[in-house]
């Protein structure tokens, strides 16, 4: 078994963006610039957004921070993010989920420029997706590829069965393991909660991509030999021994599944800290569309 | 066996149509106007784009043939679009593919504006689709959801395997089966040329959708008791006896295959007819959207 390690592998990319963002500073280019938009005080999203201004400056990109109230209405939403489509300054933004009720969600992110999203959610990108063109991928579906990539994991002619069809996750991941090249060329089947037989089709699997948030829920005597496993389910469960009071774990029973693996994502330290590593190159992708689009 | 009449339900859908045009026409509204361009003189296209136009009068639309020349350049094609873009009076149009070589496809297609976009194509209008929003949906997939729901054919919970991933039939489709609702809420298996084992997947399927365009490739023995099958193959067999030399057949076996399926659709007279009228559905919404956009 080899640990598909997201944490290394994280730190690797975000390197490497630092040693290409260096090389713009050497030319006297500018540096990409990520705003990040955050409505509300919400705990765990202030965490996240946090997190993504912290690597920001590990990379050495520049970041704004915008943090609005959470009585903020749509229409100032939509100001604030076409202020943010005009602003010549920034590269790449995203507008930080979820978001009050009063606000449609939805006509936000269609309201983003799709050349600066960076979070590839907007219908155009996620289309470009759909439509093998070359676009802006979400961050965790682009993470999982990256993975993929890095460990040359073997995904030509294999059954990919993805479970949970959510448009962060299963459905974008669903749609580009079956894309051709590699990562890619998979015979994917898309799981979900109307899926009869469930069992029987992840015994089928050679690669399984657990997107479900039910701790536990994939079980060793589920998974085929030698299947790559991906969890990207991320619960708390209560944890009295943890400084918080609760820990981290993922839809795969790990201790059990590992031993019969050929490749598998630990929780924490698999796809999680992949995200934030892809909005980075999301961003630094983002920069350099712009400068193209400017010669 | 029941017959998924394809000939009958685009007669039907069309009838609907004129009914609703008609109305249009005592409110003494502007009735539902689609444009179809045409590069070049390809036979195959000529007839599509033909029967287009014909449908158009069927159904009490007004219809506009543009028809270039097979050495008009791109950026005169890319003129006629952004034409078509501009007048108030096209609801919807398409630009009948394949185009001539010195013309990027692509570039062609991302220029029409999604709001015209009957055919379905644009990354916004396929990003859309995937993303559960309401959009134009490629005519063969939505006529396939028309027939599956105009004969109540159960998909919830149902393992759909699709035979093929091109833009147009298979990937679409594979994830419209698998949306939420119905016809949706299938377990979606997509398989393509680099599928492994295809024939076992097969036979686990509830739905098979075929789009491989390989003449009597899905043989009675392939699938289970009572599936339902949906033969998207279209494909030329030299034939003596016929007027032109050729019959049409599909990717299905059906004198067998029939025998053991509970719905097939025929080739021809199953999904073939249905993409017309859907074509001509789409543009009935396309002038709807605008009139509310105008309101």
């Amino acid at each position: 078994m080899e640990l598909l390690d997201g944490k290394l592998v994280s730190k690797q990319i975000k390197e490497e963006i630092a040693v290409t963002v260096n090389k713009m500073k050497e030319r006297g280019e500018k540096v990409p610039h990520l705003a990040a938009v955050i409505v509300g005080n919400d705990g765990a999203s202030l965490t996240y957004v946090g997190s993504k201004v912290k690597a920001c400056k590990l990379v050495g990109f520049e970041s704004t921070l915008v943090q609005l109230p959470s009585t903020t209405s749509e229409v100032e939403l939509l100001r604030t993010v076409k202020e943010l489509n005009e602003n010549d300054e920034i590269d790449g933004f995203i507008v930080q989920l979820p978001l009050p009720k009063q606000i449609d969600t939805q006509k936000v992110l269609m309201a983003i420029d799709p050349d600066k999203d960076v979070d590839g959610f907007h219908p155009t990108n996620f289309g470009k997706m759909a439509l093998d063109m070359s676009t802006f991928i979400p961050a965790t579906p682009f993470g999982i590829l990256e993975l993929l990539e890095r460990y040359k994991v073997e995904t030509n002619g294999k059954h990919t069965v993805v479970i949970g069809r959510s448009h962060i996750v299963g459905r974008p991941m669903s749609i580009l393991m079956g894309r051709k090249g590699f990562p890619g060329n998979s015979t994917v089947t898309l799981t979900h909660s109307h899926t009869k037989n469930i069992t029987q089709i992840i015994s089928q699997a050679d690669i399984v991509i657990s997107a479900l948030g039910v701790p536990n829920f994939l079980k060793a005597e589920m998974v085929k030999d030698d299947a790559v496993i991906i969890d990207v389910g991320i619960s708390r469960v209560p944890d009295e021994s943890a400084k918080r009071g609760y820990r981290i774990v993922g839809d795969v029973d790990f201790e059990n599944v590992s031993k019969k693996a050929s490749y598998i994502t630990p929780v924490p330290g698999g796809v999680g800290p992949m995200t934030i590593a892809m909005l980075m190159k999301n961003t630094l992708l983002a920069r350099e569309k712009h400068m193209l689009a400017r010669k």
